[in-house]
């Protein structure tokens, strides 16, 4: 099971050492089906850490979860012009049930607009009905070419939040909530710091009149989308009909928004903090917060060592620490330490018979570092040491990013050299043109990761157009991406 | 919204009831997609409550959750004989993705057994990898030609658990250990009486060599089969080549299980507390526990009931009970009362300007009963009422199910007449023989439902078989069933 030799080093094969991690950390696997995953359990406790933390948020902001069919007639599809041109691609059809054919096909939702709306036209009359804030965690499925484990799969989970409201300021404020909540849960919880801003028309979602997304930077210096916040304006509402009578008796179409994160999260965290060594997990996020190794030659060392590990456990369970013992025989400590490295848990403390003696525990940070412990007030000190671990994590990936960042590129040729050489992010003035957003991109193979929002601009706004020298309407964020 | 005419009495027809009933309480409702339901947020909150209470339980006994994908290979369920047999007939199959006509058609999951083994074959190689303890929670499909919201629908959400051992006794273990959660769940979250014992051949899962389940009666005493845990022996682990390496140096096929429960148990928890009024939800799987109503007239008065409600609403959410305020405008308290009474939440503290004088609030429950309450040590107070009403359900409905239980039948004629003129469950001897078991169906339409396990069997034991008069091999229930 613990093979040294396993995981290829990340400045040798990036993708490679990403395959290499998730199977020695046993976070997925591949099946079967082709383009679907297994999502194992080490890595399917990550995505419920997750789950859990933005489930919180999503209540605590009023939202309500749902449940909405997988399968969508599709012909429902067809009534979002940009909708259907968008996913129809990607679709899974299911064409027989029951042993007949259908009469009309339907397709596996590859998100779901359109039977949600197709309810909410059911479920809103007035303006008292608004606004209806409804959040589901679900599958999807998008027929994908190209597959990678966690980052486009052809199966995914996610969570996809749809709201209705009565003005289009609301839908905005709603659209930007979320889109707040997503940065401080990828900074707070997964310590990834992301630039949100505003997507091009191009990029945008089919169906939005504005998408606004999370933007990461992996340590390969590839952008990652990870989570994206839509307004919708009133094009779902208006192909599906969903009116209501408006305060003053009139009659309006909603104004929506819809909003997700998928298990490519759990990529993005690993391709944020993972070494050479396996995957390092942000405490917050770990199944397994600590991992406590007893060290023992004889039965009564065994006894002993046994009984402190399962004392500490018992101790720091009880102060909402995610503790467990090792205790399996047949293993030696040195596997053990080697294979939850792999798995990435944050901390790990060794406790032998001297260890014991002395009243002590010997810590390992899965993020370096080693030193002896006192038992007594173990829990506050590896609570500390967590936290600690989670803002070191955070520190890092910053400071990464920043150094893999360049604002206010001198030139068209310094841009182009950035992109070609080093990688990261660019910040640079942009005219707008479509056009040139296309020239760029056939030329550089970066996109417009987006339009940032005004925390993340330049301290100086570009006033040209770094591609055209034409006057600048916006400061853009480019990169190569996933 | 508030339509008083519009649930059917229970004893008008039940089934009318039921529909009612699920729509006046927003639990659920009908979807475009034929068969599918939209589970709302009054109906998703509970299933939440169920999965948080299982899955803590299911953890605290080993099991990890997993994932595995919603399509398989055509060919995977044709690999274990009475499995393909028992699912073929109600499979969804995707014939197209991305746009091409598939080499090999998908079906959706109906359950995941093959998929599930397929991986285990790669998983596991020794001793040493058992046993294999997972849980996945998931939507599957079985394309079903009647369908009933929340009981009988083309696509749940269920948990399913798979389990590989080394042993044959261990898998039983593991299958008993099962039934008997799920049977303490039932009782102790829903206050839904079961009775737990083995199907027989004819009911039995496809592909397991014995099912037990958990049955339940309905008010309208027809018995609902509510969960179902298999012992499938080693036929999936031989279909699969799932194979070991033993502690002796042999080489074996793994014994294994699988079990699950699904959003069929809000039907069965809307049909076991539901009354004319709505749904009654038992308080530990509520979504609020206590609705709190302010009672107005002026301005000021507003904002002295509200502040009060307010403040109990913090008070008691401190106290881990699930409250909430409703402060609506524009609703009579009235209105709100019997909107909160058909959404099944457990109790109500209706607060006005004299409560508020005289320091009280009048609590009202669900299950009947209203009186004045000091608003000193108010969450105290609640918490007891709660653990009050949760009993009493439980207690209502066991009262009620053996009241409708016949134990004993003296002859043929008085087990049909109970049957057809009275329903429930009964308790007779049977001769175990398939070609009976049939007969019996067809002229009484009643099923076995179980043999059942030792704590549930009369405490003298037939002798003869209730239809034949021959030898009894074992005491049988049977009821009509949904």
């Amino acid at each position: 099971m613990a093979d040294a030799k396993a995981i290829t080093p990340r400045d040798q094969d990036f993708s490679a050492w990403y395959n290499d991690l998730i199977q020695k950390a046993q976070l997925a696997d591949y099946s079967p089906v082709r383009g679907c995953m297994v999502i194992r359990p080490n890595g399917y406790a990550i995505w419920e850490q997750m789950q859990r933390a933005l489930d919180e948020q999503f209540k605590a902001t009023g939202h309500e979860n749902a449940y909405f069919p997988l399968f969508i007639p599709q012909g429902f599809l067809a009534r979002e012009a940009e909708h259907v041109e968008g996913f129809a691609p990607e679709l899974a059809v299911v064409t027989h049930g029951g042993g007949k054919e259908l009469e009309e096909p339907l397709v596996v939702r590859p998100t779901s607009e359109t039977i949600i709306y197709s309810m909410f036209s059911k479920w809103i009359q007035s303006w008292r009905d608004l606004p209806v804030l409804v959040n589901q965690w679900a599958n999807v499925v998008r027929w994908e070419m190209r597959t990678r484990l966690f980052l486009r799969t052809t199966e995914f989970l996610w969570q996809e939040g749809h709201t209705a409201h009565a003005t289009e300021e609301e839908a905005e404020v709603e659209t930007l909530l979320i889109l707040e909540l997503y940065r401080k849960f990828m900074e707070e919880w997964m310590a990834m710091p992301v630039v949100t801003g505003l997507k091009t028309e191009s990029e945008k979602f089919a169906g939005a009149i504005r998408t606004y997304s999370c933007e990461a930077l992996m340590q390969d210096r590839k952008a990652l989308q990870a989570g994206t916040s839509h307004n919708l304006g009133q094009n779902f509402a208006k192909a599906f009909e969903v009116q209501f009578q408006t305060a003053s008796g009139g009659l309006d179409y909603v104004w929506s928004t819809s909003w997700g994160v998928s298990t490519r999260l759990v990529g993005a965290l690993i391709m944020t903090h993972g070494d050479d060594k396996g995957m390092v997990c942000p405490p917050r996020l770990a199944q397994w917060q600590v991992v406590i190794v007893p060290i023992w030659r004889s039965e009564e060392e065994k006894g002993a060592t046994f009984a402190a590990a399962e004392s500490m456990v018992a101790e720091l369970r009880a102060a909402g620490i995610r503790a467990t013992a090792d205790l399996r025989d047949g293993l030696k400590p040195g596997a053990k330490y080697f294979e939850w490295e792999a798995r990435g848990t944050p901390m790990r403390l060794e406790v032998g018979p001297r260890d014991i003696a002395a009243g002590t525990v010997m810590a390992a940070r899965r993020t370096g570092g080693k030193e002896s412990m006192p038992i007594e007030g173990l829990a506050e000190r590896v609570k500390r040491e967590l936290d600690a671990i989670q803002a070191g994590l955070l520190t890092t990936a910053l400071e990464r990013r920043e150094a893999n960042s360049l604002r206010g590129p001198k030139s068209r040729q310094e841009f182009i050299d950035f992109l070609e050489n080093e990688g990261g992010f660019v910040y640079a003035g942009f005219c707008g043109d479509p056009v040139v957003e296309q020239e760029i991109k056939e030329a550089t193979k970066a996109t417009i990761r987006c339009i940032p929002n005004p925390e993340f601009r330049s301290p100086i706004a570009p006033t040209t157009c770094i591609w055209t020298g034409r006057p600048a309407t916006v400061e853009a964020v480019w990169a190569r991406a996933y």
